[in-house]
């Protein structure tokens, strides 16, 4: 069984059923119906006015996203193990036109607002050094932790007052919500955040994502550079369709529930493995070589996390009854 | 009914159920099965070694054909009226970091051997003026023209003679096929076309196109190119699906024979409003606005294209039934 | 005796001795007294507040000012044979982040408000076609000819109505002055120009052009752009020092009329030979090949300009007396 | 008296001599005679046969370096306080394309071989991460030590084992040179490094700085990135005259060690305040806000340098006798 990540897993089949459904002609790019529910649909779910698209992927949104925050002489303040920074291939440079990423330090790949606010008094507001414009952080983070609405308030209030902007990388953000149990409302634009990367790829969705602006004022000219990027798809209405579908009777809650309820039985067969608290649907552990190799032999398929450790992540579709053996033989070891 | 554009049309059932069969955990990114055999089902079809990539848009494999053949200081020779110059939203700008077309023109949308040479000869050699690095070709053209092997050969020969790659736009390559009834060798590597942008989309696919370089000594950045541009889907194995089905058995030369054919009903009704010969499924007519409105109150869709003119345009998925309608429309006019 | 370019002759006395004299330390980039005293010097010669800043090339002047107007998915209109899109080796694509040219015609490479106007008409309003965002025209043209004070309103008012910046490259305005014989205010800011480059280099400078903002919005990044493009000097004063020089008792002006002169001498020698009426320090000939042996083997150089034609450029430190052997020669062919 | 930085200092005399013995008309841009003599020059300089450039400032030179070095999808090792990181506005992902520095850290400024080959061996071979390309160190480095020849090979042994280009900033290269007391092929080919930014304007130049190319097939498509960057100036043998000045008779390196010479004699009176060892022009010592309260007073320049700390840099213009009375003033405090 694997739990190499989240993004290899199935489609649900709500969404399969959603393309089949789909599937009749209607006008190309995002000028078909379902596109036209999709500001809709992220305004009912978020209770307020939002700008939102599709893309296919999460490189894109949130290159998208820090492209609006972000001209190309200027800077976005991230964790040095952000995805922007360490898995992205440089995206965030291609798209913002050679934007630099200013990398920050932080427990569990999550920033802190006094981090933050020392980075940026440590710049010489002159032309000589870049100035930042943006703050970027990750929601459940890249070690699987959340931040709470207090804390994405904290970090928001230090970025009004350094007229920084501020994006939420959420690929796993339903994972997050299914964790903290709070309205989406209160870890975005009522804590502050202008743009959100949410993620539907790695829960059950195809290949689609959705880029939510609450700030509606970036959204205009991301129309422009979504195009530019060639992320217009001429057939935009499957993307819209898996989106609609996984918004539907909260499929995306649901989903990310069950990942999360997943890890948490890895969680407590791994007890003092434990690297961080379980949040999400990741799991890190310390694992010695032939520990690995025990689990390895044993079946179970996981990415090695530096020397002595290793990333465990749990899907949507992965059952309890999947996900036992896992712990049993974890916990044997 | 709507001739607005194929791209348009609905998803071929093949390929959707083709998605259906894939719906299996597998490895991420392009690391899957599917993905595995892109290469090798290319390698087949145009009987040469050849690397294949899949990407969601036309733009993004234009974009990337370009930026492989292209420094950010150099240009790339088109057509005035290309698809890359009209309708991509600059995307070459942004892809090649910041290279110039060189916009060229020609009856039909396509492009002479000897413009390309005379363009090329008015370049004075210095650092002065950019200097052209490669050709951009469109087959079937934007106007519905094709390329014969002969006339791609010496547009290449040319490209050689000036040191410039070649590359090829075949968003309804499809369509150029099932007229010119060549084997799709003798069209492009065979001919001396570097690169190809082998559209699927238009033809009965959702969201999938494949990059096919001929010369494999480009390949190799593009993988990184891809990923930066937020192109490497992580469940690739869904676009990697389309295309196979696509290839298999030939459903892409079916599906543009029956789009091409429905152009000829419409082209034989249109008589002596037609502009161009019609050697694709795209049909452009002298139409007047009056005219334009009868048929539109007939309920026939499609662009204005220019004063006077119309642009129709038929998708694999409309049958002689759907489309004799319109032609006897036109005919009555 | 050398025609090919003003920007080869050497540099006035007057801008030698102000390097001297600012050869002492003061504080660099453009800390320094002779830097800080150039918005000002600027601001009088046109009567209002304008911001101005050195850069040592028309190129860097002419590309900052389009990066200032212009982001990276949009697009600038100029004429076919600017000199930003004949001469400047894609600089505007680079600062811009690939922005893209928009190429207009129009006889001796000015821009007329119709053109400009037809052209914004026929770019359909999607995200599809790249936007324009500003005009940039030249004065004194390529061919050396000027626009009156009306002429630029009448660009201006299209400017304002389809909401585009205007920026004039002025790598000649001093000559164009002269000719126009008007304030230099008339011919800019109150006809509705937003930034000029302001040529010295070809008119007895040595490395130094002024950027002009009147919009003074548009001059804050740029600030930022000149540092990032490495053209802030560190010992810009001795920029600054040129400039001021030039400015001091209107040389720049004494200059460009003596220039002019020297092409009215030789435009009166060329009669019916001229392309183009002689407004600046260009003079374009019909010169059939053997024509121009005779004349350089005569002592003359100069480049030619297509078959048949040639362009001879008379330059400030060229007197009468150095100028009527070349009118004599061409007189007698 | 200002100890601020060597870049405000004034030209040396020799060097405006030139200027005004250059002061005739010649070829434009680096058509001229000067010009034509820099690569043999430097030829001479470095016993073996370089291709160089001037650019006018530092920046453009390591900008064009890097650009020369790395694809716009990769990277370029550097420590974290280099100045193309800390100084530079971000030039570098502009000349790149958007490339990505990769920060890493080490005393005083300078990289070890084991820092580079550890980082190198922590990025994953896969299209995720961004790949390096180059390494770019610092000689004098930011804290005003030298790489010594043997460091400087260490260094290239691991670029070459990991397929990297090596730049050397050599802003302040003649002041590491005369430290070294060592021929500059040195430290510089026959060490392993491919391009170097060989400084003048912080030694006694106006505005000229020279690229010079040990690996020549990286320069043939500099001279368009150059020209595309605005840095082609018209009037270029203007620069090609500050630098033969600079070379004749070794003046650069008179200039270096005059500089040095001042900066040993602060050294000594620093004794335990030296925060680096003093190995070229810059001084970094301890200081606290009231001592450096009290030199201010007493007319000395400088800027701090974080909390308790102060950097002093001298110039090529300032005797001993300028120096001493620094120096006591810090032996007194």
């Amino acid at each position: 069984m694997r739990f190499f990540s989240d993004n290899a897993a199935s489609v649900h089949p709500k969404v399969m059923a959603a393309l089949t459904e789909a599937n009749d002609q209607d006008t190309a790019y995002d000028g078909d119906a379902l596109s036209a529910q999709l500001s809709g649909a992220f305004s009912d779910l978020f209770e307020t006015n939002v700008e939102a698209m599709w893309v296919a992927t999460g490189t894109a949104a949130n290159s998208l996203a820090l492209a609006a925050l972000c001209q190309p002489h200027q800077g976005v303040i991230c964790h040095e193990e952000a995805h922007i920074e360490q898995d992205e291939a440089g995206a965030p440079g291609f798209y913002t036109g050679g934007a630099k990423l200013m990398l920050a330090s932080g427990a569990g790949a999550k920033l802190s607002p006094d981090t933050i606010d020392t980075m940026c008094a440590a710049i010489r507001d002159d032309v000589h050094q870049v100035q930042p414009a943006a703050v970027s952080i990750t929601n459940a983070s890249e070690y699987g932790l959340v931040y709470r609405p207090e804390e994405v308030t904290a970090v928001a209030d230090v970025c009004k007052k350094r007229g920084l902007g501020l994006h939420m990388d959420g690929a796993r953000f339903a994972n997050a919500i299914a964790t903290l149990d709070c309205h989406p409302a209160d870890v975005t634009w009522k804590a502050g955040v202008d743009v959100l990367s949410f993620g539907f790829v790695k829960n059950g969705g195809m290949g689609a994502e959705a880029l939510v602006f609450f700030d509606k004022n970036l959204s205009s000219e991301t129309h422009y550079l979504r195009k530019r990027a060639g992320h217009l798809q001429s057939k935009g209405r499957y993307l819209a369709a898996q989106i609609l579908a996984m918004l539907d009777g909260d499929l995306w809650l649901d989903n990310a529930r069950a990942a999360n309820q997943g890890a948490q039985i890895i969680a407590e067969a791994a007890g003092e493995r434990l690297l961080y608290p379980v949040e999400a649907n990741e799991i890190f552990i310390t694992l010695s070589a032939s520990e690995a190799e025990t689990l390895r032999r044993a079946g179970f398929d996981f990415y090695d996390w530096g020397e002595g450790q290793a990333r465990l992540v749990t899907s949507w579709n992965q059952s309890a009854e999947d996900i036992r053996p896992l712990a049993e033989a974890i916990g044997a070891l």
